[in-house]
């Protein structure tokens, strides 16, 4: 059985690019450049909630620091340093291993250092601290959409949704479609770029974990404003529109979670600047509604009547 | 039952003093001010193994704060801001409202920002990240101790292992020094001023939480030099001392942990300004060995012979 200090040596110390002191230490030591603020997140990720205790370690890995990455683009920053606490029931050293690349990947791909951490025998359960740069006074928050500004949203939802049913046995994806769902539930793409991009144009942005609806709902109340949104105009994949007709597309794309897409509002004044942005990042930027003066979500159906989820099921994903 | 959002806002939203933004976003931000490096660290507590199941719920989130500021005590930071990640099997609102009390009454005396957070339904499992400003190149390394410092301890160890050995049934406190054996186990003062008092003086430091020898030969490892510590000059307080007579007192002292005290190497050239600082942080500081040429750490007896802890039990608390 591997110690603590052996599992951390072993696995998780990869050289650092920009960090004054990593690991070894009782604290590591960053300096955050001048002019800069730090954006600063944790989540928790527990083995049986947030992910299926038998789930391929590298995709465990691969999303624990996935999901904090979006975090930061959420926020426009610019990911730079994580740490890890994680607790094993035992050190199972193909399971670490297997997490630890999927982890270190993503972070690698980001240029994010693990600078510090700690393990602990326990029940499986991951512990993540990322923190990234922005510009002092820049961040995107969910509060600063104004009435009038438009919705938009990166890429496409309720794929991960339709997977994790799919893995219930709530729903049947045909064997073909399977690969690219789960692909979208295991290994999401943070858009970090893309919030970086929209420093300076966004109004407001939310990255989409808890389901599109209930995200969005996030930026109305913390703006004071109200989102309508326009269902035809909700952006899906191929895969998901290919079940379009059955009821659990729309929960899914709604209400579904863990997209990781990103949400933001914007003036209609900079829709140009924005329209450039596909091209520069190869992802999909969808105008899908408009921000009015009121409070809370509605997304309209084709007819222009309301959507009513919880005649769809809403607590389906709960 | 409480749900996620309730828990974070009715407990553990206290008023923020120095942070740009703090909670109810994706991130929380932070300005580090210039000249200053941030000091960053993690620890996760877990029931059944940092703390007993069943302990008080202010001894729980005073030592969740407690062991994580005395990691910045330990780099001679300043601390800042922390996050928690909190797991929980159910929202008992009575052991979250004294949990939240005992966190955040040590976070406020030591000048700390709680500024975010997650909380999950999962095993009872906390998840603390603390970071602290300290002036650049200045922070307190393991590594820094030369041949001919002196080693200094601050206040008293093996009180917090009298009182876990008590609690096992391993050993038999009096029942008049339960009070004080279980306050210095549950509730530690971290050595946060002493540590600052520190920088220019130390050449290198740590704190005790694994045991006196074994945190000191992280300082000789990472410094590449030899500990030699006497037995007779290592403080004890009353209480440990009144039980000296037992063996189980030494391994107390030499190999328990969770002390949280600070041990320092400084050159003999700065010895009038360390003894100074009792005075002024009404905090006793204890020269208890050399640092010379080798390696390993090593404790002599009132006869010069070296201290084999195997022989006593080394492995008692392990």
């Amino acid at each position: 059985m591997l110690g603590e200090f052996d599992i951390i040596r072993r696995f998780f110390m990869p050289p650092t690019d920009h960090t004054v002191l990593a690991g070894g230490d009782d604290a590591a030591l960053i300096a955050v450049r001048a002019g800069m603020e730090l954006a600063v997140s944790t989540d928790a990720l527990i083995a049986g909630r947030h992910f299926f205790e038998d789930a391929d370690a590298y995709g465990v890995g691969w999303k624990c620091m996935a999901v904090n990455l979006s975090d930061m683009a959420a926020m426009g920053a610019s990911p730079r340093w994580a740490t890890l606490a994680l607790s094993l029931p035992r050190s199972d050293e193909q399971w670490l291993e297997q997490f630890a690349r999927g982890f270190l990947d993503l972070a690698a791909d980001q240029g994010v250092d693990l600078i510090g951490g700690d393990t602990t025998r326990g029940p499986l359960m991951v512990c993540v601290h990322i923190m990234g740069e922005v510009p002092a006074g820049q961040a995107l928050r969910r509060a600063g959409a104004r009435a009038g500004d438009d919705l938009w949203i990166s890429g496409a939802v309720g794929d991960a949704a339709l997977a994790l049913a799919h893995a219930r046995g709530d729903f049947r994806l045909h064997a073909s479609d399977l690969d690219y769902a789960f692909k979208r539930l295991n290994q999401p793409h943070p858009r970090v770029q893309l919030g970086q991009s929209l420093l300076g144009f966004a109004s407001a942005a939310i990255d989409v974990s808890d389901g599109l609806m209930a995200d969005v709902q996030h930026i109305a109340t913390a703006s004071a404003v109200r989102a309508v949104l326009h269902w035809e105009q909700i952006p899906l994949s191929p895969v998901a529109k290919s079940y379009r007709a059955h009821p659990i597309v729309c929960q899914a794309a709604l209400a579904g979670g863990d997209d990781y897409e990103l949400a933001f509002t914007a003036a209609p004044g900079v829709r140009a600047e924005i329209e450039a942005l596909p091209g520069q990042l190869g992802l999909a930027l969808t105008r899908i509604g408009t921000m009015e003066p009121g409070a809370g979500v509605v997304v309209l159906d084709a007819g222009g009547k309301p959507i009513d989820l919880a005649e769809r099921g809403f607590d389906h994903f709960r």
